[in-house]
């Protein structure tokens, strides 16, 4: 999959309709991803990412002691694999090879980026302020990258408990919103 | 429009799919409201929510001060109204008669729930230590309303400049996820 470089400028127009995402790290060369929904947009550009991860999460060490995460996008074709990743732990599992992942170089960080996934966001953390009390990281993006073929993604949306809301039609309303 | 409590356990289940949201607040009675896309939830129970507003918005003092907001979801068909919120000042406008929104009391904050959305939050300010920062603030969900007539909520996702992405079909897969 040729993936082109997305401007920084554009991020928020991926990650504010609330999709779920596999976050990726990497630990001495061995590379971790995890299922998450709790992030949100806090900055335009710099494009700042907040994002909550319990500290029972493997990831969590990872991400506070690395520093660097890859924020990729899923969409429906890859639900199961979404799944799987959220079941279990990389703790015991290389999550990557099991769920027929693949892992490619990032440009900035050394976490891998989700071949299969149509959008990846490389990322540092900003500021884990809020780390220790709500497992709140404040992430920015270095680089990003789209799938330039995928003009309406369906993104997974989590309702709770495997149930997700796939994105559906799109409207269009005057607005001066950005 | 006869709502109904909803448990406090599974506000997450509202808020994790990453809908547009309409956020009241309450000035020595004046009530306003603005919309807001960049929410996350924090935690499960009891439930919070990480939310950013600009302080140019003037809802980020009337929040600051009184530490009282309600998180409103709308759907699809009361989009043009979404827009219309975030495309005016509160400062200027008493936005729920210029738009025909209705405040209906809430129970546990002076903020107004609007009628038209099929949730309602009741939250009040749980941390703003982020706020000078960012804007960012954690919010605790006290009391929470939903039409139990709306089986499948059409909710609005803000793609960016007007676009929404309308919530589509839901799927449901085999999940130990919460």
């Amino acid at each position: 999959m040729a993936k082109k470089s997305f401007p920084l400028s554009k991020v928020y127009s991926l990650l504010e309709p609330g999709p779920v995402v596999l976050v990726t790290t990497a630990l001495k060369g061995r590379p971790n991803v995890m299922t998450m929904s709790w992030l949100t947009m806090m900055e335009f550009e710099p494009p700042l990412v907040g994002c909550v991860m319990s500290d029972l999460n493997y990831s969590f060490d990872i991400l506070k002691s690395t520093k660097e995460c890859v924020i990729n996008i899923p969409t429906v074709e890859i639900a199961a694999k979404v799944v799987a990743c959220g079941n279990s732990s990389g703790r015991k599992v290389d999550k990557f090879s099991k769920f027929g992942l693949t892992p490619v170089a990032a440009s900035r960080v050394k976490a891998p980026l989700v071949g299969e996934c149509y959008a990846n966001l490389e990322c540092k953390v900003a500021d884990a302020k809020l780390a220790a009390k709500y497992g709140f990281f404040v992430l920015e993006v270095l680089k990003a990258w789209i799938d330039p073929l995928i003009k309406h993604p369906r993104t997974l949306h989590h309702r709770g408990r495997g149930e997700f809301m796939i994105a559906g039609e799109t409207i269009k309303l005057p607005s001066r919103m950005k």
